[in-house]
């Protein structure tokens, strides 16, 4: 995997580690300084600017405490300076799907869009490469 | 408006003028080239590569004809070469959200990402600026 795609990843895998444990520092360091962040919580209108954004994930977090979300099956695509990562969130036994869009900022790739919305019937899981000693 | 705004909200436009019209041909036309594009249809899992993405059209035109879907409060942020709009979608008097993601690619600026799902609660539509002359 190409160097940025790895950190792409890395990056998202920090952004449900900083919602899993309900870190708000954490969360708002992900997420780009340089323009108006937004983000669209399942069942939520879009919510535009880091005040709303980070108030609804401290809303999230003194209502039910920190969601037990865990992020599955991440891909990162990139397109020069912006990359979009696809990746379930397996949340209380149901499945979402994700957007996050990460642009370059600094040393690194901050948050710049997050969507997640309800999945009504999930794919069937790929059939992992086939490996000669299973035949056996 | 930035003229490249104005353009990324145009090919916007054409993508629900696309949808609403079934347009297969001119919705095949408004993606992305040089890489797969990835699609998630409200309820759906996540699409992946132009042949699934257009087959997943192609069903939803065939299946209930195309959706009367209208785009609304399409706003767009751009980050270099990339641009992510934010937009409500009203269809059979349902409002949806949604993410598109476009690049710039040729002369324009092609969709390589489309995230749409439900609203459970629609935001109050914020006000208009205030005009002087609705006050006296």
């Amino acid at each position: 995997m190409a160097p940025d795609e790895t950190q792409v990843l890395a990056v998202n895998q920090a952004f449900y580690d900083a919602v899993v444990t309900g870190n708000i520092e954490a969360l708002d360091a992900l997420w780009v300084e340089r323009a108006d962040v937004t983000c669209i919580h399942p069942g939520w209108d879009a919510l535009i600017g880091r005040d709303e954004v980070m108030a609804s994930f401290r809303a999230i977090f003194s209502g039910g405490g920190a969601p037990r979300i865990q992020c599955v099956d991440a891909t990162a695509r990139l397109f020069g300076e912006t990359a979009i990562v696809v990746c379930g969130e397996v949340l209380d036994g149901t499945y979402l799907i994700a957007t996050n869009v990460f642009v370059r900022e600094g040393a690194g790739w901050r948050l710049c869009h997050h969507q997640a919305g309800p999945v009504s019937v999930r794919r069937r899981t790929p059939t992992p490469p086939s490996d000669p000693g299973m035949l056996n």
